[in-house]
């Protein structure tokens, strides 16, 4: 196995980092995630070693409108899965502050209960760029955790909205949690989010108006057109702090994935093209700003901004003129 | 002015369409925009003939909280932007329903206080794609607004993830609504939008808690260590739906303006080179599309899935041996 991962160009170093993620070592993990975050450059040639060693686990997808208990959700879910023997890896996705560079919430107030698990790997990451790059990271970091071992992946995130239509990409199977209030299933829905979940939870459901929204998401669910034959997604009314209804949103979820292998083969495809897709962007977006650094960029901007060009234009004319792109030929 | 448009590949029809956007016809613009959310190839050109017309605007962005009452914060601002003697374009986003494939609330149901003027234009856009498209879709369409001479555009976005953050690439003041509740200025922070707002509103300031809402963003306020010299965000106590405190947010969105020239300057520049670079890669995602349409692309699909090659390796091949980017050479 080793061998099979040396490669002439790969210092000994990565060589360490890859080999040790595969054999399930929490520091190196961290470490990987951690160049993944900072958008290293050594990421592509890591990705590639762990790449043959990932495809094994569950990857469960959670997210839902703020203050609708997800980290709640996830912590009492994680000891649910533990309960069933499974290996946990957990991504916290937080976008990441512009200014301060990190995520506000850490890893030190999540998840407090499976601190002293071995089996459970928990990691939030802050997330940052545009044009995929939280989808590619978030993906990445999937990876990673599948490399080294983990056989159930939970991925929460915050919010939702486009980026959270992106990170399912990265799921197997998509949980949206709602809040008893027919306000917060149709701020959901407006967001496009809705008609992604294969299973929804009414989340804090001893708060009055649960019943109302089960009922207004069953309704819109009846008037979807392309819900797929094999699996109408549940709602089901949960309360993560007092643990009831997690053992029965668990039994879903492996539900979902032993009903539908062909629903789940096509979805892993087309995280795959979604990949190669965001990882393309990334690199010629990485082109894009080595061929336009500095002085050339300011001229260009210069230009567009006092109209004598437009944008559309001066790009074309990048890409025509530029020799930059020349290495882009055979 | 209507020779200078004349271009030898552009067809009547278009000729017609921008011209007729430039003498503030609103269907025109309303067919350009329609143009720009179905993504239309005639879109640059549309944009390269309307980019000179355009730049005299002020451009304001409303974003906040899901039922922070953003539409009728918008409705009554359009009043008091009005009494102003100011024209007023408005474009609502609403993300796209990635299987209905359009926005939920439209037009219909948003201002229908000033159906009746004139001197509005109102306008529900739904985005799709990723990588940047909804930023590019914002930006092309408030150019429309531009070009058909609105004096004040506002773009209201509905949450506060990383799409409104790229959304704020747009605009030249950033207006973030809040409610009362500490909650919800901490889950906008976590969304990484807290730093970029040059006025915070807590609108439903009669409900309570709208005191304490106020001093928690001070108090992130005095933590911030970016803030710029000439401008402390001033956070406001509105009550939209009552008319209280509308007047002083748009006083207050004039004073930004007058005060902090050097800074809109800059941020139009930021603007601009935001622009380019999603331009760039669109345009290059599109190159990728053409080359990996139906059968090549399933092929790359299927290697990268059934674990023969990983994705980073899979398109470093694709960008070396693809001969349709010899394009990009000169």
């Amino acid at each position: 196995m080793v061998e099979k991962l040396i490669k002439p160009n790969l210092s000994a170093h990565e060589l360490t980092l890859a080999t040790r993620v595969i054999a399930g070592e929490v520091n190196a993990a961290a470490r990987a995630i951690s160049l993944i975050e900072n958008g290293s450059a050594k990421v592509k040639e890591l990705i590639s070693e762990l790449y043959p060693y990932t495809g094994k686990a569950s990857i469960i997808g959670i997210t839902g409108v703020p203050g609708s208990g997800k980290s709640t959700l996830v912590d009492r879910l994680t000891t649910v899965i533990r309960s069933a023997g499974h290996s946990v890896g957990i991504l916290a996705i937080d976008p990441t502050s512009p200014f301060s560079g990190g995520a506000i919430l850490g890893d030190r107030i999540r998840m407090s209960s499976h601190w002293n698990d071995q089996g459970v790997f928990i990691r939030s990451m802050a997330t940052r760029g545009h044009l995929g790059g939280v989808a590619l990271a978030t993906g990445d970091s999937t990876l990673v955790l599948d490399a080294m071992g983990k056989e159930t992946i939970v991925i929460e995130t915050v919010g939702v909205g486009q980026d959270e239509v992106e990170i399912v990409d990265t799921a197997d199977i998509y949980v949206l949690t709602l809040l008893p209030d027919a306000g917060d299933s149709i701020q959901a829905l407006k967001a496009g989010i809705m008609e992604i979940a294969d299973i929804f939870i009414v989340n804090k459901s001893d708060l009055p108006g649960a019943d109302s929204t089960v009922e207004s998401v069953q309704a819109m669910l009846d008037l979807q057109e392309y819900l797929p034959e094999a699996w109408r997604p549940p709602v089901l009314k949960v309360e993560a702090m007092n643990n009831q209804g997690v053992d029965t949103l668990w039994e879903t979820i492996n539900k979902f994935i032993t009903c539908c292998p062909e629903l789940l083969v096509k979805r892993r495809r087309t995280r795959v093209e979604n990949r190669l897709r965001h990882i393309f962007a990334s690199e010629l977006t990485a082109e894009f700003e080595d061929a336009f650094s500095g002085k050339k960029l300011a001229l260009l901007v210069d230009a567009v901004a006092a109209r004598k060009t437009d944008p559309y234009t001066a790009v074309a004319e990048v890409l025509k003129k530029n020799p930059e792109h020349q290495s882009f030929q055979s």
